[in-house]
């Protein structure tokens, strides 16, 4: 089944979600020529004449005058209501020759007409397999409106001193335009429009007729963008990988297999399970990006993210003018403020554990001086509550990262978010599991671990279907009731106008990126392969937990939050390297609970020594294989492998083609 | 000291190092213009004319025809003596402006004009800074080879069926001409020749006045290329970092701290000290080969090395005719034959090592029952017997390897020299360290194991020193004395002529590369760094081989070998991975040797549980710890990296600038 999952997510069917751009939705520019809207720039109210002007003109400008070549125009208002409305949003377009140099510009991979991906260059366009006429349709709207954004972020100040019109909004050349004027606040925002027609499609395909299938990938990457897609297929991976497991662990709860003999042969088909699906997932996804053009897309110079703030010098790469931040600062900052405050964080977690633990005995001591039903329940309540305690420090936590890495002053967006994923995953990480590394390891007592496991994981399930699909379905109804009404008010049952759509839009929340969701996931593989083997029935929860999550999840992207930019990924990240360092901390607490389970202390009944030195040995057995296995299995496949490699083979062939035309016509003009 | 000595390492004198060609040893082409002789090809004695004529007529074709281009000439036998000479000999050169194209080929990286390093093109080759007038002494005469080689082994066939005169050497189109007459027993050598002057200046700067310096790295480089470079560069740093152990190591020994408690000190330095040179290590050799300009060289497309044969079909790269061996056949021969056949070796070992260990045991009881002096002298017996019979197996195990490595038919060089390199470090790494680790965790003997360390290190080094230096310097002084007496009856006092420089040189083995240098390191490495806080003068002990060892090895490199082709490398290659994993297994050595000292023991005097628990843990952090430390050094230093940055933001720059350009002239002739 496996195989075929895979060849399904592999055979690329772009032909399938290539959409004509919708034409109903246009407006006229400046020469009188209409163009289709693709993305939304949405000024302050009270900006100033000049900058919106100057503004325009930048973006209008011919790229060698410094420009960005796009066609823009301000949104004409459609039929006002009584509400105030802002004049200045504009819509941007492009024509489609600019797009498709500029497709070049960002280094777009394409499907060639040999099968291959390869860059997309102007001059070789119809070289391309889906390459029709002029182009049109050639490229997707997420593409365009990547592209734009793209455009956009490079439109750099030349010789202006200042924003004009604002003294204050210092400029040298070579600064991004609309990064200073978004970090000075008079650029609200910049968002990508939604295509009414592609989301019904998508939307349809993908969660609105519950089925048992896969999901539409390649439809998602077509329309959200390569990012999403991955995390989309990643979560889909995790849930099909899960259900083997979940299969073996319905048979232990529903039989009653109390003894934890039983749970050693669990265990050692968990420490198998979670290193081989981690390393199957690195080809998998390897395979999702060759098919998506994103596996050998080099990466363009990193520009300093929009915080960033310092001393103006000279950039060392790139010789251009830019903010500098001297390296020892941002390590004295981290390593004298926030590792300490992390560390104080462990430690307050640590603090409210223990006053659970203290809670959970004054249970105890009640439920057994006089045990009612009411006492029972009463066992309860403090895993419950410290469930929701533990949810609610790691939201307050995740405010206190994302403040602390910011004013770390990083460079670079990367290495921000490398920060901030360190910081979360080890505060939530320890806040989730130390209590369960305490009871199992320390108190040594399974009976309450599993409890505590159950509360814990259905309790987080609970709290996070709520905050993640429940509140965003009902806040959406309102606003749509909302919506409806004015819209029945102003013209009947007719299509909503360009002016009406963007303004909906622009009301929409914004979609923060995928951090949220893979942290939820990690945390989720960590009770699975940590704790599993004591309460089987935690993978089926977390199936269940996965396929809602699927179902909540796209429902979200396609109509509570405003259409996100699409991010051309290659992999998971940091996220890959935060799952195998977990599957490492499950080897060591599954052989841990292997050596505690009593059937494996009876074959050592004399000498307790013996008996962790074997199980000693055994894990670090098991480490090196799993280091071995990680090092022998290839991160690509082969027939992937082949490809990018004749790819590199013959680009050096031309070159060396190329030269040798050359060295065999100079060489007679020399002599 | 250390920055010193990087700074130094750094600083590419290239200046010092360039050298005119010597141009008294020169021959006439064809046209009777001179050239240089850089490369010799030796013919078997009774190739036939044809044959000869075909390759040589390939040799010389024009570059546009398929030929290499090169100038070749039979060597004019000088004056014989009384043995019969094989007349099959050539010398190869080729004219600077060839040699300028084939740099450009290979992708040679020199220093540019801003202090960079480049990929050196012809186009571009007055902004290089070495670069004067026609380009003469631009390049090193090792370049020079280096680039003469790849031409040849690029000459490939083209519709040629078989070689002329050999209906049995098949050829097909693409296959490589040289190879295929190597393979088949035609072509006997090629290689480089030495340039006398250079080499006596390199010899005297290097091993000839022994002083306290560092070794002229740059030089031997330039002699002899970047993978001898780094060899030489590793064994420099290896023993440098050697010298703090050795250092605290002395004390020990002659104050005769028995007392193991102290030991525990000791072990804790060994673990911060292996893990930090080697990281140290990377920057550094990052440092070099950025100076060298092979940190960013490209790698071309790997051929199949010559032994490598199967069924002639298509390669899915390059889609040329080459032979094809299914990857199953392989694998099955891995499995089923190559691995049982060293797990059948490791077996062997382990049952030498117990006949070592009863015959340990019965002189230990002759010892016993009547102490004499002989008796003294005899409880050493065994271990020496043990260590010659340890490297008599070694060396039969490597020929073994060799074989069935090859027998695996793996289709790259570099493959087959992973698949040997593991097999060879897993039985010697077995071989060496498994009575160790018997005597340590089995018998947990300290006395002994201390006794056995000393015995089998300075028994193998001294072994290794004879069979590395003394016996070669007594074959090359009996080689040299008859050269000698040659040169006195036929030319008096006068220089060398090339004919006899060729045949002296013809007559020298050749040198097999860096393998077993890098083994011996490997295994010195392993003895300081897991034993070594029972031993602490095997520090000292690898010190003084390892000064020894830089001089034995230079001198054979200069005096006893034929000069070797330069190898480019950008690192010590799979090399670093090995001396890493002994690092591995040095914490968990050292973390159990200290948890067996008395010293610890006393802390836990109750439970012994508690005291494995405890040690445990400490191992795991140790080993966390470690993984974090070699994530967090970034592996190239900062500047350099800052460097390598520049150069991919100038070519995208470049490359962008040349897109705009053309877009700004397409987009006006389509409107």
């Amino acid at each position: 089944m496996f195989n075929s999952f895979v060849s399904y997510l592999v055979s690329f069917q772009a032909s399938q979600g290539e959409v004509k751009m919708q034409k109903s939705l246009s407006v006229y520019d400046s020469d009188g020529s209409t163009f289709a809207p693709l993305v939304v720039i949405e000024l302050a109210l009270e900006t100033k004449e000049e900058a919106i002007a100057w503004l325009l003109n930048r973006v209008r400008d011919k790229q060698q005058y410094g420009g960005a070549e796009l066609l823009v125009e301000q949104l004409t208002p459609g039929a006002q209501g009584t509400e105030k409305v802002n004049p200045n949003v504009y819509v941007v377009g492009a024509s489609w020759q600019r797009l498709l140099y500029g497709a070049e510009d960002v280094g777009l991979f394409k499907e060639f007409n040999d099968g291959s991906m390869r860059g997309f260059t102007y001059a070789n366009k119809h070289n391309f397999k889906e390459f029709q006429g002029d182009g049109d349709g050639f490229l997707s709207m997420a593409e365009c409106q990547y592209i734009i954004k793209h455009e956009l972020d490079n439109l750099r100040a030349k010789d202006e001193a200042h924003v004009p019109g604002y003294p204050k909004m210092k400029l040298y050349p070579g600064k991004s335009v609309i990064r200073r004027m978004q970090s000075k606040g008079i650029l609200v925002q910049v968002f990508p429009l939604h295509e009414k027609e592609e989301l019904k499609r998508l939307s349809f395909s993908w969660y609105k007729n519950i089925k048992l299938s896969f999901q539409p990938l390649d439809d998602i990457r077509h329309y959200f963008g390569e990012g999403m897609a991955l995390y989309f297929g990643f979560l889909e991976y995790f849930t099909l990988a899960l259900i083997p497991m979940a299969l073996i662990g319905i048979p232990y709860y529903l039989f009653d297999w109390e003894d934890y003999d039983k749970f050693t042969v669990f265990a050692g088909f968990n420490l198998v399970w979670c290193t081989v699906i981690l390393e199957l997932w690195k080809r998998l996804s390897a395979s999702l990006a060759y098919g998506w053009g994103t596996l050998s897309r080099k990466k363009a110079f990193e520009e300093p993210r929009p915080g960033f703030h310092g001393v103006l010098g000279v950039n060392p790469v790139t010789g251009r003018a830019e903010p500098l931040y001297s390296n020892a600062k941002r390590q004295l900052r981290i390593y004298l403020v926030s590792i300490p405050f992390v560390l104080l964080c462990l430690y307050l977690s640590l603090y409210v554990m223990m006053i659970y633990f203290d809670m959970e005995g004054w249970a105890l001591m009640i439920h057994d001086e006089e045990p009612t039903f009411w006492t029972g329940v009463l066992l309860f309540i403090p895993s419950i509550i410290y469930a929701v305690v533990i949810e609610i420090m790691n939201l307050i936590y995740r405010y206190a990262a994302e403040f602390l890495t910011g004013w770390e002053n990083h460079r670079l967006k990367s290495t921000f978010q490398n920060h901030l994923v360190l910081k979360v995953l080890v505060f939530n990480f320890f806040n989730c599991f130390a209590s369960l590394f305490y009871i199992a390891f320390v108190m040594q007592d399974m009976v309450l671990l599993r409890q505590s496991l159950a509360t814990l994981l259905i309790t987080s399930q609970i709290l996070n279907q709520i905050m993640e699909a429940f509140l965003p379905y009902w806040l959406q109804r309102r606003r749509n009731k909302k919506a409806h009404k004015r819209m029945i008010k102003t013209m009947g049952d007719k299509e909503l106008p360009l002016s009406e759509q963007v303004k909906l839009e622009a009301d929409m929340s914004t979609y923060l990126g995928t951090f949220d969701d893979y942290l939820e996931l990690f945390l989720l593989f960590g009770y699975v392969s940590l704790f599993s083997c004591v309460y089987p029935l935690a993978a089926v929860l977390v199936v269940l937990n996965n396929v809602t999550e699927v179902y909540s999840d796209a429902f979200k992207m396609c109509t509570v939050f405003k259409r996100p930019f699409s991010e051309p990924a290659a992999n998971i990240g940091v996220w890959q390297l935060a799952f195998e360092a977990m599957s490492v901390i499950a080897v060591v607490t599954n052989c841990a609970l292997i050596g505690m389970s009593p059937q494996v202390k009876s074959y050592f009944p004399e000498s307790e020594t013996q008996l962790i030195l074997w199980v000693v040995g055994f894990e670090h057995f098991l480490l090196a294989s799993k280091f071995i296995l990680t090092f022998v299995i290839p991160d690509v496949p082969k027939h992937i492998q082949i490809k990018l490699s004749r790819l590199e083979f013959e680009s050096l062939e031309a070159l060396k083609k190329r030269k040798m035309l050359e060295a065999s016509g100079i060489p007679k003009t020399d002599k």
